[in-house]
């Protein structure tokens, strides 16, 4: 069986463009003792993966040259040679960036798409979902009453952070760039949003937009250098600071310099921590208990931008530094 | 009675000049009820003053320009007309930079100088050991057999929280400028030291220096700047930082942009916690629960920079931004 794939072509840094990606064929082999076969349905691209692409040794190993990319991706069963897997059950493996593939069964997780869409465990349900999670109840403490900064609202992390936010009680400013994105931000359920495109001052206009909710007291770090500087700016003494991460900064040529304005972390007697979602799987339980009780409230929706084709993998992921997706950005094959 | 103090001429950003002080005469009247007359023995001069010359409200509010400035003080009571306070009496109080004064009794604290010399309240066992206990104890929770990075070691909070990193059975690895301080961090029990001011590289210098102690595992914050990118770039995953100064910044004239590195916060996992020690006055009793057992140990010294008379505080103040200081900054009246 053929499967088409995407694979790296060069480690960089700056800017990502089409040319570090091609597509190519694989011969996929039918499954051995033990391995099934699945074909994808969607893959993930996540901002995490850029730093995968330069080449050093992060939280995760480097992409390799000439290799195809590992990410989630949910699929289905076209063969199997395992036992507890039959052709049609779901599954969702880090096998992404493919349409198909042959592997150990033990190395995916059965998952239920009646329960939920398929996509879903790629999204609010899944990673995503967990490291808005994680952000506000773990790193952030996030109490009911209290005012969230929301950060790249309209994001993936962002905007289920948003609505996990509004179901724990909690106030919530989202930021985020353009028309569309910030309707969505209301959409969902946003108390007060702020356009940061259209605004010269961004720690005065989350200021303002923040004090008929009594101001910030927590700030979600998906963005990093302007946004980070407003937020020191902005937020109460003793505010917590959850650095999930700095997309702004992920793409530069050279290091760019960090806020003028850190001495605010004394002064105020900040707490920031930053957080991968790997380090808190431990909250699994308790996240999808919630969750489930959110959906069902009605007070979590799903929104995803999708791109058709494995061809589209790489614009989708380019898609993610130019605030291309609403909600999560997801292929589908 | 005459007492000599000195006075803010004006608020000022950029380097301290001598002509921003000015010595002064007052008036001191005798004790009305409840009140004492207190000569001062010692003032101590403090980093944090340096925010309330800026005349910006931050956590404590701006000195007032042609007024005598606050700060740490101890003395005699010299006149008494409140219950409790005689005559040879020794007090603490906020009322410093100047040679004496007359204020209530109720606003000042009796301390033992017997038990300790007097000026130890302003410096291991008043508000700068604090400091670098709740530093150590609340904000990183330094643990035995790990490794500390502590900058600004040879200054007055830097070096009590050396002594007690290594009372509390940590490794430490002291950065200090210049060949006299790295000499006394050494010391005072630094198992490795760095002149910053000798080496080009200070993240390599330091992780060198911190390879045979396993590492940097928490970093306390007295400096900023180039010392918090090094560590930033040092510190292992899930560090914690205590983020108690950054006094390479209080004199910038303009706002100085951060370090480059801010992303390592989120790749690293890192946890990074300002704070003040007026927060942290709960702590006060099982400190000096701690202090005494070390002290009594001789795990804990006392060393102190004196300089002399009430005209000489403002050169002592502007000591502390030139390293002029080894240990706790004081003067003598």
């Amino acid at each position: 069986m053929k499967s088409r794939e995407i694979r790296l072509v060069r480690h960089f840094t700056g800017p990502v463009k089409p040319e570090y990606f091609e597509l190519a064929e694989a011969d996929i082999p039918a499954p051995g003792p033990g391995e099934v076969q699945v074909r994808n349905a969607f893959l993930s691209v996540d901002p995490y993966m850029r730093g995968r692409m330069i080449g050093i040794r992060t939280y995760v190993d480097p992409f390799q040259p000439g290799q195809v990319m590992d990410g989630g991706a949910v699929g289905q069963v076209t063969q199997s040679n395992a036992d507890g897997f039959a052709p049609g059950d779901w599954v969702l493996s880090m096998h992404g960036w493919r349409e198909a593939y042959t592997a150990p069964a033990a190395g995916l997780m059965k998952i239920d798409a009646n329960l939920l869409p398929a996509q879903a465990y790629l999204g609010l349900a899944g990673m995503t979902g967990l490291t808005a999670y994680a952000g506000l109840k773990r790193m952030i403490g996030l109490k009911e009453g209290e005012t969230l900064w929301m950060s790249a609202a309209a994001g993936a992390v962002g905007s289920a952070g948003v609505q996990f936010a509004k179901a724990m009680g909690a106030h919530v400013v989202a930021t985020a760039g353009g028309a569309d994105k910030t309707a969505f931000c209301r959409e969902i359920g946003a108390d007060a949003v702020v356009d940061y495109k259209a605004v010269s001052d961004l720690a005065g206009a989350v200021r303002e937009a923040a004090k008929p909710l009594g101001g910030v007291d927590a700030y979600f770090e998906n963005v990093g250098g302007d946004h980070l500087q407003a937020a020191l700016d902005v937020i109460k003494p003793f505010g917590r600071i959850a650095a999930c991460g700095m997309i702004a900064r992920y793409n530069d040529d050279t290091p760019m310099p960090g806020p003028t304005n850190l001495t605010q972390i004394v002064g105020k007697k900040l707490t920031i921590r930053g957080f991968i979602v790997t380090d808190h799987f431990d909250l699994q339980r308790e996240f999808i208990g919630d969750l489930s009780r959110w959906m069902i409230a009605g007070q979590v929706q799903m929104r995803d931008t999708v791109y058709d084709g494995i061809a589209r993998a790489p614009e989708a992921f380019m898609g993610l530094f130019t605030g291309a997706n609403t909600g999560k950005m997801l292929v589908r094959l």
